[in-house]
């Protein structure tokens, strides 16, 4: 999406070789006609999946997801919390997902309520590195026994093999911007 | 708003005096043309308060916020993020959020890149208890010189009295649907 590429390069910050941040206009300050268009344009990608359901993951990766659902005329949406809310007293899937930069496993579950083997997923997040939130989502749907029909991604960080690991279990990805390298300021699609 | 008080009615889950679980439509699964809705009546309610940015705090303020957002012409949209992010390195506001239920306090952050003296903020969140994240927010937009031009919230819970805490400030509030009480599934607008 060249619109999100411009962006990056514009006000995205690389810093090393790994990250980049996008706090000015993705996830601390969004630019919401940005963030619109962008839900959009995963609704152009995916018009073909069949998707009943959208799965997310909080923080940052639900007004994108959000966006998506609601140009996908109004899906419903589901998004995994990283911890157990006090309230939280029904069943729930568990995903589990592994930081490599902390070196450390959390939790992320769903209330089993909210998701079934009727479910066709299209699950869509704002980053995809390694592919840990992923892994942490597609765990959570098998439980349920639901489908998987597509990943979407804002922004891939291709050189850390996260969406390679996704499609060799045969999902469909798509990312907006697809990044080849970082090198502080210099960034690569 | 007609259409979000019946329902709660519905789908809500009334629990004790205190608790309203809205799980199932509003913050884990949600009904995405309902949030988009409940933006609109946000944009209509505000429409003469001169914001120029929408404030809100993760997690789940965020689709609703975004919502607003969207229905204002995409106004662009800062998040209150809940810890300090290991990439967030430049000088942050930083808001004291108090807990009644579990008596602690807790922090939360936005970076001083995004907010400043010419902003006219339109606080956005899901619900409105006590009024302590309201406070956090506020004390985060003084620090940074802006003005708080609204207060929204989609479900207020009147008898917490956060709602006329941030009146006696000055501050316009509106909420979508105005709860008077919870006896378990008793819900009384």
């Amino acid at each position: 999406m060249k619109e999100l590429e411009e962006r990056i390069l514009r006000d995205g910050k690389g810093i090393g070789t790994e990250i980049l941040k996008v706090d000015s206009f993705l996830n601390h300050q969004l630019d919401v006609g940005l963030v619109r268009r962008m839900g959009e344009e995963f609704a152009r990608l995916f018009a073909g999946s069949g998707a009943n359901k959208i799965l997310t993951v909080e923080a940052s990766g639900l007004p994108i997801a959000f966006a998506a659902a609601a140009a996908m005329g109004d899906l419903p949406m589901v998004f995994a919390k990283k911890k157990k809310p006090s309230t939280m007293q029904e069943k729930q899937y568990v995903g589990v997902v592994h930081s490599f930069t902390k070196n450390t496993d959390s939790s992320i579950v769903v209330s089993k309520k909210y998701l079934g083997p009727e479910d066709k997923l299209l699950i869509i997040d704002d980053f995809l590195a390694t592919g840990s939130a992923g892994m942490g989502l597609i765990d959570i749907a098998r439980q349920a026994g639901a489908e998987v029909v597509g990943y979407g991604a804002a922004i891939e960080k291709e050189f850390q093999g996260g969406a390679e690991k996704l499609r060799a279990m045969g999902i469909e990805v798509h990312s907006l911007a697809v990044i080849k390298s970082i090198r502080d300021d210099n960034i690569q699609f």
